[in-house]
């Protein structure tokens, strides 16, 4: 397990200095999980946002009732984090937990700030990565509203086909917020039509 | 119109010294804008991001049928803009339209890019400003997918209670995913429970 994914993560936004790269990686806490460990749990404050080396994540919320509402996946290359509860330092709404075992570059709160000091354009780097999250958020909650079922599922797959094979069927129901049966039936519906024509 | 708000919003983040104040707001666009009027339209690249000094706006995504899809509304001191199409300067998915007359300070893209250069502390303005407008639409994903339409309505209006008051009542139902007639069914339903208590 090694950090080169994380420095050609980083690098594809802003240029570091190797000795830039050796203050950065000084910093880093490579931990590996289990399937179905907790990386950070709601109600608990969010100390670290995680960069994945491997292994696939969920965050989701827990409402009144005790059921999950899935708010985001992570892949390899992706960061995960409640964003919220790490800038603010404030207990999180959101429970980040592993879908298979996973290898993360972990960054805590003190360790970034520290790091936003000495390595300013890494304010950069984030200001970059947070923008892409939120345009993509944006048309999350415009395909929300203005799609159908079908379409929000169809979607989902051709923009994370690499999902449909590695997440489980209930989970993908959970974010595009379908109970699992009212997936079952439109994945019946769309091959069905698929295989008639 | 002046520039004040906007200075006053900058440096509840980060300090400009005199120098950097007037470098900024030499490349600041002060215009205004008129009830109805388009700042940016769907399909074009969105040059500009927005700071509202006064009025109120709305950003929406219009459907293949025609249907607008409200995403966003915003009043003095907020931030406006299509910021993937501001970003990557491509064409926009959102369309910008005052709902009362506006005052706007405007920064170009080139001159953003220009003032990250110079300014380089506005990653780090940005970076928080964007970072506060993620975890917002976060939150709206996840009571998208776990509340009520009831309870929609009644977070909505607990957290904007100005737009109740400014903004139509179509806005609001198209912004919360409603039919108008929906949202004056759950209105009812809600004066008429708080009339008997």
């Amino acid at each position: 397990m090694n950090n080169i994914a994380l420095i050609t993560n980083i690098s594809n936004y802003i240029n570091l200095t190797p000795k830039e790269e050796e203050l950065l990686l000084s910093k880093v806490k490579l931990e590996k999980f289990l399937k179905g460990q907790y990386v950070s749990q709601g109600g608990d404050i969010c100390k670290y946002i995680n960069f994945v080396i491997s292994g696939s994540l969920k965050s989701f919320h827990l409402d009144n009732e005790g059921n999950e509402h899935i708010l985001a996946f992570a892949i390899k290359d992706w960061w995960i984090g409640d964003l919220g509860s790490f800038a603010a330092q404030k207990p999180a709404d959101y429970t980040i937990q592993c879908i298979e075992n996973c290898e993360l570059a972990q960054l805590s709160y003190e360790d970034l700030q520290f790091l936003f000091i000495e390595i300013p354009k890494l304010e950069r780097f984030f200001r970059i990565v947070i923008q892409n999250a939120y345009v993509y958020f944006q048309r999350r909650i415009i395909d929300n509203l203005s799609l159908t079922a079908k379409e929000k599922y169809v979607n989902f797959i051709s923009l994370y086909p690499q999902f449909e094979r590695r997440v489980p069927q209930y989970m993908i129901a959970s974010y595009l917020g379908f109970t699992p049966e009212f997936l079952s039936k439109i994945k019946k519906e769309i091959s069905s039509k698929s295989s008639k024509s």
